[in-house]
């Protein structure tokens, strides 16, 4: 698995790199971007917070904006960003900004023409984990997080994957994908109309199945323009209440849906994380 | 003078704004950003630092990537980030980054085409102030910082009017302009060949006449690409020393020209400020 540096940037006494590399899973050329605190070496590896973007984002949005690295650096505790879908101009693409490139929705497509590239599922669950752990100085104890569909990503794949993650923490996250039009029209293209497969991807519908109590942490601004439509909180917290799930729910007012509003709270989800990650 | 609001978005209690306006200074409609702290009223109007961006940037840049508002908002400091040219249709522009839009340089033109619109230096002075100390609940007391071209501006603005602000700082200045690629290129087309003006605008130049001792913190890594060529710090340190002026120059080991080392030393800049502003 090779993997080629595009660009490094000292930050907080680490750095963050991005690199470039050829993924089977999703059968084209993909960047990530990787920080890197000032104690990772090759006998001191540490955990890694994987972090999952919204709705056209790139490995850069969260880099770039969130103002996590200082936490991050004192914690001990890398950060690693996949972008939000395959890339390249044989990959298939819609119109639409909540649909194709930018638009993986975290999940494995089923339906033509989306299949031959769509399945950032399998890729976040699996190749990119098991890269970073053959390049990085870094253990294989990690945590994951996300931003709106990156939310919903990190629920899904946490929920589903309990044994593989410590904690899930989640800003605005869609909650409740098979009953919002993001999630319809997304769910529609890539998984046509089997309703059991929509299930396995929506977090709402996981949570009622989840066994294992993987601490979970939501922050959603009162204020963000998509609360009503799109990101639907109260069935999230509803689904947690019944089957009595260990989610926190904060409900943060005045506080949209931008990276300002990350940026805020970005270090609470550190230190939330790391009481996991060390434990 | 009129402003109108464009964006807003809470952010560590306190609030970014964008606001719109119609500039006499530079004859064209201008955009400016405003970070005010939480505890920023009419009756607990805060202090002010002015930042000034670098080639090719807006308002938007430093608000959205430095990182500044968690120490910000504890210090109870304003931060006012004007855009970096001025904008519009009818504004003269080259193809170059380094000259004309995004590459006001700070400055007064005095040659056409450019001297119809490129006044920033008036507008940093006078009438940005003016417009933000009649709209926002802000004190007259202010400071001023910039990184690249906008620590040339800070450096250039404070040390010409020390009496207008408490303390200066930049990241990776432009220290010499009359003697680097950039500034030679600039100077020329909006000053012509008056080199007794270029010397208006020189750091390096105006720390040899600077009698007021208004601090200066510098900070400058070592890894930045622009170093040699453009930003000269050991032209700053030399004057400095020799004119015995209020001056640290910081080289940071390994950091580049980005905003990854803004975020990594901005906290060090506000607490600087701080003290000069609440003293």
């Amino acid at each position: 698995m090779t993997i080629e540096n595009v660009s490094q940037a000292k930050v907080f006494g680490g750095w963050h790199k991005q690199y470039t590399h050829t993924s089977d899973t999703l059968n084209c050329n993909m960047r990530f971007a990787i920080f890197l605190p000032p104690n990772a070496t090759k006998s001191n590896p540490v955990p890694v917070l994987y972090w999952l973007s919204g709705l056209t984002c790139t490995d850069e949005n969260f880099m770039q904006k969130a103002g996590a690295f200082r936490v991050a650096a004192e914690l001990g505790i890398a950060i690693v960003a996949p972008d939000t879908s395959p890339r390249g101009d044989d990959v298939a693409d819609d119109d639409g900004y909540d649909l194709g490139k930018g638009a993986g929705f975290y999940l494995n497509a089923t339906q033509a023409p989306w299949s031959d590239h769509y399945q950032m599922y399998d890729y976040v669950v699996k190749e990119l984990p098991a890269l970073i752990e053959e390049n990085f100085p870094v253990s294989k104890v990690k945590s994951i997080s996300g931003h709106s569909m990156g939310g919903h990503g990190a629920l899904t794949i946490g929920l589903k994957n309990s044994q593989q993650y410590r904690s899930i923490s989640a800003f605005s996250p869609i909650t409740n994908p098979m009953q919002c039009p993001w999630g319809q029209k997304a769910f529609s293209a890539y998984l046509g109309n089997n309703f059991e497969a929509w299930k396995e991807y929506d977090t709402t519908e996981l949570l009622k199945k989840a066994k294992a109590g993987l601490p979970i942490l939501v922050d959603q601004g009162d204020a963000d323009n998509f609360l009503v439509e799109q990101l639907k909180p109260q069935e999230l917290i509803a689904a947690a209440n019944l089957f009595k799930s260990d989610v926190e729910v904060r409900m943060q007012p005045g506080y949209d849906h931008s990276y300002y509003f990350i940026s805020s709270f970005i270090g609470d989800h550190l230190h939330f994380h790391a009481k996991h990650l060390f434990a």
